[in-house]
């Protein structure tokens, strides 16, 4: 019925150690064979992850590994102390791809060579005492361990852990692991708290180290390596780089009250505590990520699912300072999210953190790679200003080849590759779908497999159709479908109906069909997919009188190619007009788009001021602008702007 | 009846030289001796300019000096390229000062020591050749004029002869306009056109250099620097820097139709354009100023004046991008903004110029000193929200000691003692009166000498009294006033009322009153003061739906302070109440207070997601916030706030 990978890929990132508490396990089998998020993989596979080396080499990641090894003359020509991560970045998502390959296939082998290659520059420019980082082994930087705050040393070592678990999940092989169990050894000599015997008593200041290290254990069985993640996790907060926030120094993770400073930086520490949490069954942290977590999806995360509403030093607002048009919602940090939510849906069970996967993959994340898979953007914002003009620069409103700052491209093409691991789980007592794909995903469930085949045209139609392919005999299991938080009503069919089958209602976000399930055996739930017209909070100062236009987990915006004729700035919805539907291949690849009523907006000059005034007598007046004549507006998804023309956007729409 | 200046300041900022064609020229004598300004002047002079030679010497200024100088050993102690620049501002505001004091007093003796000390150090610095920057001079740089992008070299260089000017005509002394000469000199011998076989055609990336070489010809009649300040403002715009926005490098000012990039960087340079344009009488540097200025004033600033709206690169937004709560408006911004405005003033005799001086001195440029004169903002948000934790650093919504970058302080000092001399100007006919300040205020007309005194309360009190001190005999006459963009209505009573007056009405803001005056002539003009509701134009997405409470220039927010019982950002204006006045002489230095009527919006619990959605078929429902019980505002004026405790605070007011 639909394309598997060649391959079935094994478990992908956050496989648990054996003594993990966790409500939920990531399925150990998961492959989305056709659909939405197919068509999405396919280009990461065939324009993303193979331009990679190219675009690393142009930039002179590569030579600057060569030249750490000795092997290459001239000058480092990174201007940036982290270039080294995108390498591994890009090791990490070419080898979650070459999960999804036959091993013997021409794709595969081209793609293989390519990491074999690239392995070689990274194990080539490893110094002898496993130490790693071109930028100070290039005299960039003041020497080894100088500067905890920007050195980013063991950032990158972090996304070369993580690169070299993925390399050796996907292909059994060792040989970028044992370069990264080697720096990691480097390191846990060199790093420990007081009394430790060790030199530093030291974190970096961007976090990504502490869940790279648990992953090396989940990966080794090495308990030292969870204890290093735990020391790193625990000593931020405590003013070893001066206390900031934007380090992540200025309050512990388990004392803090809301999500703050570096967005990415935030996201990475607060997954590394979950995986703590779900490691060693830390409550204190598990707590901390529960309350950090509400806090953030409350008060600091916008309708696309971004965070992080300050260009300036990338960092959280304030609680509902949230601006569309100086949105930064860096793409990094979308995936930061999503693997935050992930390991906390796996630690609690709670549907909420998938919701918020759902509506970041959909639109803050997935707005990050054009259609084509050739450019990308940086930032994220909700709205481009009519008379915009910086298009250009990695912080624009364009999409862009590649970034002098190019943290988000590979970033992008590691979840892409590994994006069907974020979809099911399973329990005691039957599997989760949290995600809908076409695809198949299985597990064990009392010690027996379980899998299913999920069947739907989603988001595009809210028809979810499961088949149980495999099940215990005999025995009453759980098929259990996320409702999504924006879901106002939903049908179920099973094949069987009202047999042997118990349901519960969805108030906490299951849908839970339990029964002995027959293989063959389908069910059919049908999700409400009207359009919606969506508020926000009232203390959202930056938004009061507009609606955004929804539809499924798909948020959706105006741009000014479908609406020539003015700014788009002066156009009004009508919410008393309903919405329409229509469905336009031709579009953007194939995208349902969302016809609006509206008029543009009449602002008489009023002169040289912009801020008239009235007498504070409590005397009613009107206002000054009037009502044009009417106009259809065309929303398109938001993943999908920027994909035409430079002009102006906007997803939150004024009412008058 | 008032206090007057222990000596009638002479001529300060903007001495046009004797060909210069503008409409009119700065009034010739101009002092204020009592009310509101005086005693912001006050403070000025006993607590802000006192301190200076203390924190310049604690912050490392005058030790780079002498590092420079030779005479003293140690590590530069500034981490930015133009700290010199902080002095150069101190010695022009010194300087002003110098020029209001009695020379024999205890105060002028005190000050003029320490200028005299400064002045040596200064001095001790300077090369052989003329040139002079201490971070060059120490090694910090890469060497002279090899990085105009961000050295400063030319920026301080500016700073330098606008103290030097400013001494000189305060004092009559040459010592540091010799200095300021030599240095001038040596950057006319090392930059200008291809051709023109000088070694550097170059501009510098903060312009700064242009105006006050224009202010160096006004001072010594020397036609070359006019020259200079030429090549170096058309010089802009052709990628000398790599074409920057934020260096203003992106288009020439002849071309440009909004300003752009770095707030500051871009009302220098445009005020050096109004300058040329007043000297040389270039038209198309005239239009330019026109033209930019209104679109500023209409599209790209805030409510008090402030201008700037990001925090990242300090520069302007989009049209219409005026967040309120990450408004930059750097205090230096306001008064650079004052600086151009008061030169298109002069240029043109346009009253609009004149408005936004008086409500960026009101509001976004008094705000940035707290009341005591001890401490300082360098950025003026209109908000800070609650749940607001970022209280430090140079961009903090907390008054600030000194800053890293302190850049803003003396040029608070220099403007505020300097500040009659933006109050009244001549031309052929008579006198205009720009701001309201009670002082005396003078020049020629029909080559006769022209003197008012101006008696007011103003900004509490509408009521100005001017009386004909001086004029030309039996010679009809015009004093006019600036009526107000805000002013609603306002009543004229003369002394003698109707005789040989003719007035004309005050469309184009001017109140004209045309007569053969005999001294002692009095005319009381009295605005109507009522407090107002301000909205602002729809585009503003940032304040939709929300108010602003303004009476007379003064701007009023509301602080956390008076509002206990909850956060700020639940509190809701109702319209329909009218508003109330209450003078308040023991609050804040003595305010008049505006009292709103309002409740707290009562936020049921959402649940986790903030974003609600309904049906997009048409039907109308209600929002989910109620209202509370009554809560009366209590508006305080912007220029006040922070003066208390942390807090959050807000100018724009939800009113449902």
């Amino acid at each position: 019925m639909f394309r598997t990978p060649d391959t079935p890929p094994r478990t992908g990132p956050v496989r648990l150690g054996p003594t993990a508490r966790t409500a939920l396990r990531p399925a150990t089998a998961a492959a989305v064979g056709a659909g939405f998020w197919a068509a999405r993989q396919e280009v990461n596979a065939r324009v993303g992850i193979p331009q990679g080396p190219f675009l690393l080499e142009s930039a002179g990641n590569l030579h600057d590994l060569r030249l750490a090894a000795g092997g290459a003359s001239g000058e480092y020509r990174g201007d940036l102390p982290f270039m080294d991560s995108d390498v591994y970045k890009w090791l990490e998502a070419a080898s979650w791809q070459l999960d999804r390959l036959h091993p013997d296939g021409p794709e595969a082998r081209r793609l293989a060579d390519d990491v074999e290659r690239l392995i070689g520059l990274v194990a080539d420019a490893q110094e002898d005492d496993g130490y790693l980082n071109t930028w100070v082994q290039a005299g960039k930087g003041a020497g080894r361990y100088s500067d905890l705050r920007w050195g980013h040393e063991l950032y990158c070592a972090g996304h070369l852990i993580q690169a070299a678990v993925a390399h050796h999940r996907a292909t059994g092989r060792d040989r970028l692991l044992d370069v990264a169990r080697r720096f990691a050894d480097q390191i846990d000599a060199v790093f420990g708290p007081p009394g430790s015997g060790k030199p530093i008593d030291g974190i970096d200041g961007h976090p990504e180290i502490e869940t790279a290290l648990v992953e090396l254990y989940r990966e080794t069985g090495e308990r030292r390596y969870l204890d290093l993640a735990g020391y790193f996790v625990d000593r931020h907060g405590h003013g070893l780089l001066g206390g900031e926030a934007y380090c992540q120094d200025r309050v512990p993770v388990r004392e803090a009250r809301n999500v703050e400073g570096h967005a990415v930086r935030q996201l990475y520490l607060l997954a590394a505590a979950a995986d703590l949490a779900a490691e060693t069954g830390d409550g204190e942290l598990r707590a901390a990520g529960e309350r950090l977590w509400s806090a953030m999806a409350a008060t600091q995360t916008y309708l696309t699912g971004g965070v992080g509403a300050h260009h300036d030093w990338e960092d959280f607002g304030d609680p509902y300072e949230l601006p569309s048009e100086r949105a930064y919602c860096e793409t990094c940090a979308a995936i930061a999210s999503i693997q935050w939510s992930w390991r906390m849906a796996l630690l609690t069970g709670d549907a909420r953190y998938s919701d918020l996967i759902e509506r970041t993959l959909f639109n803050g994340f997935l707005a990050g790679v054009s259609l084509d898979g050739h450019t990308w953007l940086y930032v994220n914002p909700l709205q481009v200003r009519d008379g915009h003009t910086d298009f250009g620069g990695d912080q624009s409103a364009r999409r862009t080849r590649w970034f002098r700052c190019a943290c988000c491209p590979p970033n992008v093409m590691r979840l892409m590759a590994s994006l069907e691991h974020y979809i099911a789980s399973t329990d005691g007592g039957g599997i989760q779908l949290h995600q809908f794909a076409s695809g198949a995903f299985g597990g064990d469930v009392f010690g027996a497999p379980v899998s299913v085949s999920v069947n739907t045209d989603y988001p595009w139609n809210g028809r979810i159709a499961v088949t149980v392919d495999e099940g215990p005999a005999d025995q009453a299991w759980t098929l259990a479908l996320r409702i999504p938080q924006w879901c106002a009503g939903f049908t179920v069919q099973g094949a069987d109906e009202g047999a042997d089958e118990s349901r519960e209602g969805p108030q906490d976000g299951w849908l839970r069909l339990t029964r002995a399930w027959t293989p063959g055996e389908r069910v059919v739930v049908e999700l409400d997919m009207e359009p919606r017209l969506t508020d926000a909070d009232p203390r959202v100062d930056a938004v009061r009188g507009c609606v955004a236009i929804e539809r499924g987990p798909l948020v959706y915006c105006l741009e000014q190619v479908d609406h020539p004729g003015g700014g788009l700035d002066d156009l009004v919805l009508d919410p008393t007009r309903p919405l329409a539907v229509k469905h336009r291949p031709d579009l953007l690849g194939g995208v349902t788009t969302v016809l609006a009523s509206g008029y543009r907006r009449e602002i008489p000059a009023a002169g040289w001021w912009p801020y008239p005034s009235r007498p504070g007598d409590g005397a009613e007046r009107t206002g000054r602008a009037t009502t044009g004549g009417p106009v259809e507006l065309t929303a398109v998804p938001y993943y999908a702007w920027a994909n035409r023309r430079d002009g102006a956007m906007r997803v939150w729409l004024p009412t008058s």
